[in-house]
């Protein structure tokens, strides 16, 4: 398995402090550790970061811990290797561009039957059945809007029905965003947790760290993360249900649904 | 302009010598400070930093030059902007996968009414005439092969057309690759390099750093950089000539015609 990581902001917000939670968890308190990746945006442009190797030990996440890439949006993921070696090519989070916006995607659980699924417009580069995955979606939206539909229900929808096609595979906890709806889907193990005034401190479950809020943000941020297990020990996070399916946008809430699985 | 730097090896290499170079052109040696970009491919896998800022004053271009990334193939860029704001999204390299493969794509000169092509499978996400482009060769690429020719003469035909079409748009200068091959177009000025045993030292002409690469080299390595000026002041460089397009494998010059402009 894997553990997901994003963010939704409606201020250019860093996520230092939540990526210094998680990157422990890629090899010193949790077991994933075959590889971490972090997709930021900027307006509509991206950067990634990717390394093979354990998060925990790794020396770009820790520089990137110190490096406050303030963003609207955000997806990380560290990796617990399942189906795909240990490689470059099947880190997370992939990236590839539909109607002029480049669409990031990470997946924590396991589908391996969708790589019976025929591809058309997108092709995978590594091996993994969570990129396979991702190409899949990205051709059912495709095939059905030639440019983005005018109503982003629109297409959430189709997402949301290729959530529950997976989910019927096996395990799909998902995070995908083109940079301003961060979209996130649960079978077994997703939480959020959205941060707004009065700012208070938060404590890390995973490392001696403690952020003021209140001295990091200005009365009108508001801050949502998700991530697959509470990385903090004082806050109250939400847990998703089985099939619960929900899209922030400016670090809100805007649109949920739970669909059978 | 802008100016480009790529690199071609038969063994994993780092590039740290030479974006220590190039970087300095990025505000100190040079006026190319509106975003920097490098991307390395690690087997299939690729991986690019990218910033919005100028590249000698970049915490991260300095991290890098000290983090030795070994690669086959790599393509880096720093940008003095014609088209285009100065953002995330309008800064190369630029990337998008076709046949499973990740393409990388950088380009120095400016080629406005390519604007007017229009475009298919491929959509820019910024506003720059060098991303619509890359988009506008890899259209051609697709609607000619949905899959990888065999031969990959093929596709490079279709390419060195494509630099043909661009040069009579404007200036030129490209370098693109799967990863595997390098690809590289000149209009106005590139230049190359193959460095194997016995290698020498080198000394950069835009920094105080001298490298002995039989120091840091096995004899069977052989490695090609390819810049829009020398990066050092010791060695012969190879000049293009207008119109030459050439194709690096693995460091080896393994194809090259010189089209009329």
């Amino acid at each position: 398995m894997c553990e997901l990581l994003g963010m939704s902001a409606n201020t250019p917000t860093d996520i230092c402090f939540s990526f210094a939670g998680l990157i422990e968890r890629g090899g010193r308190t949790g077991p994933h550790s075959d590889g971490w990746g972090i997709a930021f945006y900027e307006g509509k442009g991206t950067r990634a970061f990717h390394d093979a190797g354990a998060s925990a030990s790794s020396a770009l996440a820790d520089w990137l811990t110190s490096y406050p890439i303030k963003s609207h949006t955000v997806i990380s993921h560290i990796r617990q290797a399942n189906v795909g070696e240990v490689n470059l090519a099947n880190t997370h989070p992939f990236q590839r561009e539909l109607w002029g916006r480049m669409m990031t995607y990470a997946h924590n659980g396991q589908v391996p039957n969708i790589k019976k699924q025929p591809l058309h417009f997108y092709q995978p580069v590594g091996e993994t059945d969570s990129e396979h995955g991702f190409c899949h979606l990205l051709d059912l939206l495709r095939s059905r809007f030639a440019q983005a539909p005018e109503n982003p229900m629109d297409w959430f929808g189709i997402v949301a029905n290729g959530c529950q096609e997976m989910s019927r595979l096996g395990v799909y906890n998902l995070l995908m965003t083109d940079g301003e709806y961060l979209i996130t889907y649960c079978t077994t193990k997703l939480c959020w947790i959205t941060r707004k005034a009065p700012f208070g401190q938060a404590q890390l479950k995973d490392a001696d760290v403690v952020v003021d809020f209140g001295q990091e943000t200005t009365p009108n941020d508001i801050v949502t993360v998700v991530a697959t297990e509470p990385l903090t020990d004082n806050e109250e996070w939400h847990i998703y249900q089985p099939g619960e399916f929900r899209v922030f946008k400016h670090g809100e809430s805007v649109f949920n649904l739970t669909l059978p699985i």
